[in-house]
């Protein structure tokens, strides 16, 4: 077989494998009808679960939606994203945490501080104003038991019918990944921080 | 026990816990000093590649440093992504794509494109100017055999020293792998797609 024999041959399999392959998406496509707000859980031990969420609400921004976001563990407001998205008109920041929790070292503190943050979050999920609500960080309030599971759970799922939520952290508890309609877990193949390379700006703060 | 006194037990185990990991992690910090570009490849089936991307976009940006992004594969403009950063001054935005490889079903076109795409990119990857790169959905370029391999991994690594990258999509090489700092494989455990409910927009476009 010549080399151009070959190369079209090699052509029209790909034409072949991928029009099946296109009527199986449309027929997915067909099949995926409901509109309706969404519960988004990232979680796992990998790099990208808030990047992650941010990344949504810039496109929900971008649609010229309203978007809420809590950051319950993080007490520094130094950050890009913060800088970057607390400007703009249609998005809502709050930096809620005292740091992590072997900063405060300071399990009451934590319980109080979680509370508070809880609150603010619940003003937005009550809202239909707001059409994606971001928690940011708030699994570890869960598996740390500094915020009732119950309470909790049945609030995310009380929200505005099209609101769309996102959680993000470690360690989601299976009763979250149960309620939600999307679970994506980010594992860690390989950390830049591990081979000595500090924290970034813009990357990773 | 009384009540008080068990909580009083579990708040001083809580806090010895936590000032051993707070001493584990300033020994992590204080190890890790290196500053410099790192490549970040964000692969897996699982939602949220393309978006943690953007969240690193949004970072970047409200540190004031100078971004580019290319995506590959998608040919619509009408993303809440696109609406939301091209518009920002420091952020350089460029739709390469003709649509995934099963829409064209023409490989020889996909080539094509491919290539007028990686142009935009080696701009980029050549000029220190770009503080952040992001090639959304390069993995595909390279998994489809549209791109030689050997020309972008060395370009990838030859960029400007203090260039940060960011390489997204399904299936990335292990060659891809080897060379990156940070690798995070997203694995999609749920997705409401397959639940019947259809792409949202400021969700997933």
């Amino acid at each position: 077989m010549t080399h151009s024999a070959t190369t079209d041959k090699r052509n029209q399999y790909h034409k072949t494998r991928m029009e099946r392959k296109k009527a199986q998406i449309d027929a997915s496509i067909a099949r995926a009808q409901d509109e309706k707000g969404v519960l988004l859980v990232i979680t796992g031990n990998g790099k990208g679960k808030s990047t992650s969420a941010f990344g949504m609400v810039a496109r929900a921004l971008g649609h010229g939606l309203n978007v809420g976001v809590c950051q319950f563990i993080k007490s520094r407001t130094d950050t890009g994203e913060e800088a970057f998205f607390s400007a703009h008109p249609n998005c809502e920041w709050h930096v809620l945490g005292d740091g992590f929790t072997w900063d405060t070292q300071n399990r009451e503190q934590d319980i109080r501080t979680s509370r508070k943050g809880w609150e603010v979050a619940m003003g937005m999920l009550t809202n239909p104003r707001y059409d994606l609500v971001v928690l940011d960080e708030l699994t570890y309030l869960l598996s740390y038991d500094y915020l009732d599971q119950d309470t909790v759970l049945d609030a995310l799922l009380a929200r505005p019918e099209n609101q769309h939520l996102v959680v993000t952290g470690r360690s989601a508890l299976a009763e979250l990944r149960d309620i939600a309609d999307t679970v994506s877990e980010i594992r860690d193949e390989k950390h830049a921080y591990t081979a000595g390379i500090k924290a970034q700006k813009g990357v990773d703060y």
